[in-house]
């Protein structure tokens, strides 16, 4: 029988434990328990300049151990800032040294969506745990290459699906699940801000971009989180206002899903427009959030008077705390690889729609 | 010079007047100034007797005079409600006697759409005004031959879009027109309710009948009225969770709009969800509106704190005054013939676009 790392870090969580091996990681006897798991952060960009390290400030369950980055500069900013080991900074090309570094349990990729392939796979193969940043990936074949290497090396592959963790966001999936209001008929879904910038991975096409992998999740999760079911089709169309800018990629996605139940949903996403919102129509009521998908804030109010306004801390703080526990503990994680794969499928749909200008099957 | 009916009444409106003819119907000295226009109602449905009727007794331009039906019970009744003349009661055989009448100066078209044409032509042939219900009419061609007859026979035609009366619907046109929060980025509009009927003409095609014409106008009206423009493309697909009821027509109908500006909109109408309202993003601000377009109680507010939510009385009862004060001012009308023949070509566009799953050209 194959002890998986998980399981070890499991039975530790509980109790003392005898060598075990997990992955290609030695642990147990020879090492002492960790009371945080460590993160190495992969890219070091705005998310996790301004967002990630300041949660991991914040976390209980796991801590900012790591960095890996191609800017040597930057690597002595937060040596300094967050006081990390010489031994735990590497570079794209020493990353996979990172497999012998007991310090670093889990690897964070948050690198363009293009690179997270290869990182997650490479992390995969050091025997670390993965979290990896939305879009999973550009293609389905690449999330499943990602979930496979996951498996293979027995390590957990979290989507930086920060809402799923938010209760606010969980109050209407819950409100679903339960048929407060009975089945679940339309929803509206809006997700968008304005990006002014021309020369980010968001504009793009090779690294990634264009906003339906982007702010597109968001509109696209908002729909299937609403419904709790999985889109069968979808039509779209994709626009720009601003094509100095947006040559690659579309600045704007609008796109109609159809459910197994009979439910519809009408989503809007765009990185010219600020709109951030979710209505969804059941039999029997309402539900509307808005903000639906912010980093905190996220909001809304139900026909039956309920206000959906929970207190929450930090929400990136808490989707690593729950991932880390779901490694501890080996549970399930809220947003695994099959999530992130689930949303991809649909926005490469949505890109057969735009090209062929009609409905496609998912 | 042809003298026009509605230069007569606004001459009349203002001081006494000597003989003057208007289509063909004598007016002037050898009749009174009336108070109130006279009108005559065709179809007296639910809309026609719980709503209309009622709204009348409150109208100060016009009254409930006459009315055209095909039921000599429903005659009866009303005779005795409103206290009808008998000379004042007309079959759908001898309507064109109208013509003679003067006690009738607007002949109200409240039949399912596939008589509007037909009924709105042959009241402008007697030479009264028409007012028309929504949808105008199954088709563009129909449209035109109504304006075209109204037009011939000199004689309005307004149709009963009552929302475009509401001052609360009024406040958002306004906010765009004025570009409170710059221009119109995106717009979603949903109006729908639960139909249950089976027998309906709303479930017939024959009879003009599918929630596009009906309750999708609104959802239309939402955004053309928010954008201030009109389409110039769509794409749209049409359901139904109950084909045992909905044989021959829609229940559902989702559509995308292109705006010239480059605005778009998503729209949802349904008889079988109860949802309604609208949702305009601006560059720098927006407008929510829930309902957009019920009879009454249309509310909304807009980003920088203000609330949309004037006092209305009764919508209908306005519409039918505003649009008689046009006809006796000869002023232009707020939602005229070409008002109901732009949402008949976008309706096209929309049956042309599910048929052929694509985007279509308006």
């Amino acid at each position: 029988m194959h002890i998986e790392r998980r399981d070890f870090l499991s039975t530790l969580s509980m109790a003392g434990a005898a060598t075990l091996f997990s992955g290609n990681v030695l642990f147990g006897a020879t090492r002492p328990k960790k009371d945080k798991l460590g993160i190495a952060l992969v890219g070091l960009g705005y998310y996790s300049t301004d967002v990630l390290a300041p949660a991991l400030q914040l976390t209980e369950k796991c801590q900012l151990v790591g960095i890996v980055t191609g800017t040597p500069a930057k690597a002595e900013t937060w040596k300094a800032k967050y006081n990390i080991a010489d031994k735990n900074i590497y570079n794209y090309k020493n990353f996979d040294q990172i497999a012998n570094n007991p310090d670093i349990d889990i690897v964070y990729v948050v690198l363009p969506p293009s690179m997270h392939r290869e990182f997650v796979v490479r992390a995969a193969k050091a025997g670390k745990h993965v979290f990896c940043e939305k879009p999973m990936a550009p293609s389905v074949a690449d999330c499943l290459a990602m979930i496979n290497a996951c498996k293979s090396n027995n390590v957990k592959l979290a989507i930086g699906y920060r809402c799923q963790h938010d209760p606010n966001i969980q109050a209407y999936m819950k409100a679903t699940k339960e048929g407060k209001f009975g089945k679940v008929k339309m929803v509206t879904s809006a997700a968008g801000y304005i990006d002014n910038r021309s020369n980010h991975w968001k504009q793009s096409k090779a690294l990634g971009g264009g906003v339906m992998g982007d702010m597109g999740v968001y509109a696209l999760q908002g729909a299937r989180l609403a419904t709790g079911e999985e889109p069968i089709s979808v039509i779209a169309q994709a626009s720009t206002t601003r094509p100095e800018i947006y040559k690659e990629v579309e600045e704007t996605m609008m796109f109609m899903l159809d459910f197994p139940s009979g439910a519809r949903a009408a989503c809007q996403t765009s990185f010219g427009i600020n709109m951030n919102y979710l209505q969804i129509t059941y039999e029997k009521g309402w539900v509307r959030m808005e903000p639906q998908s912010g980093y905190k804030g996220n909001k809304g109010s139900m026909s039956d008077g309920s206000i959906i306004d929970f207190p929450l801390k930090n929400q990136q703080a808490k989707q690593m705390d729950e991932d880390c526990l779901a490694i501890l503990n080996n549970t399930a994680l809220i947003a695994p690889g099959e999530e992130g794969l689930r949303d991809i499928k649909v926005v490469e749909a949505i890109y057969k729609s735009v090209a062929s200008g009609k409905n496609v099957k998912i």
